[in-house]
């Protein structure tokens, strides 16, 4: 579809967020439909984790992105989709590779949110493409069951904060959930709180950094918990690290289901976004340092130090290999 | 109302369907209001059918939008609504008229969707008006049966297509409907889809010709089947003629209902728009021809070459008789 | 228009921050079109104060809302609207008032958004209604200037905050202001602010009765300070005091021009809410009272009481004056 003046920032490039909901409903189609391929209990695909996503190159208004989903690995209970994005100009006809992303969805029946159900088994061309399925879906349970212990952070507002510090950018933001949001089930579909986390983090990061900036890459995010209609949800970011050009911003998202006194409100997903500030020109500008004061602050940088680090190092392995 | 950024083209001109989509809306409120005049069994006005219709000034961002509608001809199960279009520019207070419309509705029973009720009879000023309406409703009648047949077609894509054929521009966009895209009986509005239409149609111009284009009419729309909300909606578009100054491209939006195993996809919808392309100063440009390589691409051009002398003719007949 | 579900909160009632954004728009289109009617330099209408109106009747989903205005009165450099809005079943055929809004528009030039233009005089049909008017235009002067010395006020976040306390019900929201929210000359539609203003208030208002609320009045609002595109605007609100059967929140919004570092944060508007909770049945629920700690909630809680009973008290001299 056709990105518009709404999809973007002031400088014309698209959000981050917009496409994060697109990537999902493409997704969520596909998946669907597998898993609603044979006869039985009809249900709805719900995303239950993203892979890390890098965003490779920006979109700007009035450019058509071309999304196309695959499934590539289903387990028992879960869907394993890839998800393109291309850019295209269409005055020009350059086209760019966007991101690609992997995603996980699980089956819901349509009579019983609560019941997950089995998913038609794909053919796969080779062995080998089943066996590294295998392999990935076991890498992400793991990290899946890893996050749920990290999630019990809250961010406590700071008063008179001094520029730069954790304090002085960090921001949250209220949404009420409204049937627009939620699929089928009235639930909130995954690519909707993507796009919350997404403007949220990217106000943090223009707080730090007062200049245009820009979506660079998304951590995995698991969905532990479903968000139902009627629920207000707070999202809230907070900056963990700063790299000479790049900023990295941990977001949450607390849902309150406040017509449901039963519940008191929970966690419902975390991720870190990294953000790179751009020039008029589109080059990236240096990034102001951040002033950490406390030692969970502290503390946060290394982890999110050791997380650049990390990536970093992947992708001069990945560039290596390529050069081969 | 005020016509905003994202109605938009980067150009500053509002998108055909934006107002398709007002009118569509204009068009319902007025027939529903009329078939629950009389006591009886309460129902929601369905759109079964948009005469063809001439874009005839280009509305811009900032101007507002006046909608009136009329009702002109009533058969025993269907509503001919008029519906006329004028810009506003509140700064300068000029006002022209956009475009006209003629609309088709169909009363469903609120209780039984598939129930279609009686229409009360409107009064008219001349037996003459009642006399012409009635020959509008056969034609339209006649009109509907027959593109029921032309339905089957598919477009299936092309790999590395050459520059100016149909498989270059031809654009598929999907949609999971949403429930603000339906009305009270849970299916889309026939606006919602024709904006869609329109946005997939102005796709496959723009990347035709690079440049600027508007759409300048939209042939008869028939509406052959509802689409129910949580269906996914694929609307594919592909050029079929064009003129020295005008393309004309073929939209098809097919559903696939796919929480509900027991139907299969269908062809929902199908229609002609019609779009030129303009320079900065707003004068039409020339177009690039649409190289045709099969037989059916062949075929199709000439079925359009007949439907756009077609409409010349009648329109200077028309410029004739105003003349006399 | 016809209401959409996207309008409305789960009850199926239309929110009033809906309704406001509304009324704004046509009392926006009609000052602009005024204002532009004599030759002379272009402008654009903007919001500069909405006058205390009351909700009389819920709208549901499904339901068209009629906005009608009309301009009242003209001082030298400001334009009184009054903008009636009726309901309308058109399953039925019932129609009801909603509410009736008084609207004052300032218009600015389009080529130098600091410079106030003059307004063309209207024509009074009796010498008494420039009079009245007259008297209007004094009396909102007065106010508007009371109001901007209260403006200091800041909202500090609680920590574990008991239940029906002030600290319990607080919420905040922030939004990117983009270029949808803006009018031609890139400054926030006030209908836009009203809405945010009105869903935050909701929100307050559900979390300290956690039943189905809907927005009874609105205080006057005054637009102090216009807010560019691309700001980040915070909205606060904060319950100041509740009856047997209502409550009355105030809210903040604060811009933050964070592209343009030579301004700082300021407060943008503020106003008075009141809402009530229904049941299922749409009949009024008695409301949990509010439970004030600090001297300042304390003073905010008589202060609330005084409006009111200053209300009530008008409302009944109304009745009066209705019955002889």
């Amino acid at each position: 579809r056709i990105m518009r003046p709404d999809d973007a920032n002031i400088a014309g490039n698209v959000h981050g967020g917009t496409i994060l909901k697109m990537i999902e409903e493409a997704g969520a189609i596909i998946s669907t439909r597998h898993c609603n391929s044979q006869a039985g209990e009809a249900c709805v695909a719900a995303l239950a984790r993203v892979e890390r996503t890098d965003f490779l190159s920006p979109v700007c208004i009035g450019e058509v992105a071309n999304v196309s989903a695959e499934i590539t690995y289903t387990s028992r209970h879960s869907v394993e989709v890839q998800v393109n994005v291309m850019s295209e100009n269409i005055l020009t006809g350059a086209k760019k590779v966007t991101n690609k992303a992997t995603l996980w969805y699980v089956p819901l029946s349509l009579k019983n949110v609560n019941k997950v159900l089995e998913v038609p088994p794909i053919q796969y061309a080779r062995k080998e493409q089943e066996d590294e399925g295998k392999k990935r879906y076991e890498e992400q349970k793991l990290d899946r069951l890893e996050t749920k212990q990290r999630n019990g952070d809250v961010i406590f507002p700071v008063i008179n904060p001094e520029p730069h510090t954790v304090g002085y950018s960090q921001s949250s933001l209220i949404h009420l959930v409204g049937p627009s949001d939620c699929t089928l089930l009235g639930f909130v579909h995954g690519g909707v709180t993507m796009k919350l986390m997404d403007e949220v983090a990217g106000i943090v990061a223009a707080r730090h950094c007062k200049t245009n900036i820009v979506t660079a890459s998304v951590d995995a995010i698991n969905f532990h918990e479903k968000i139902k209609k009627g629920s207000v949800i707070t999202i809230s970011g907070r900056m963990t690290f700063t790299s000479n050009k790049s900023m990295e911003i941990e977001v949450f998202v607390d849902a309150d289901p406040f017509v449901d006194e039963s519940r008191e409100r929970y966690r419902a997903v975390s991720a870190f976004f990294t953000y790179v500030s751009l020039s008029k020109e589109g080059k990236p500008l240096p990034v102001p340092q951040l002033l950490t004061e406390t030692e969970d602050e502290k503390r946060r940088f290394e982890e999110g130090k050791g997380r650049y680090l990390q990536t970093k190092a992947k992708r001069q392995a990945q560039v290596q290999q390529a050069a081969r």
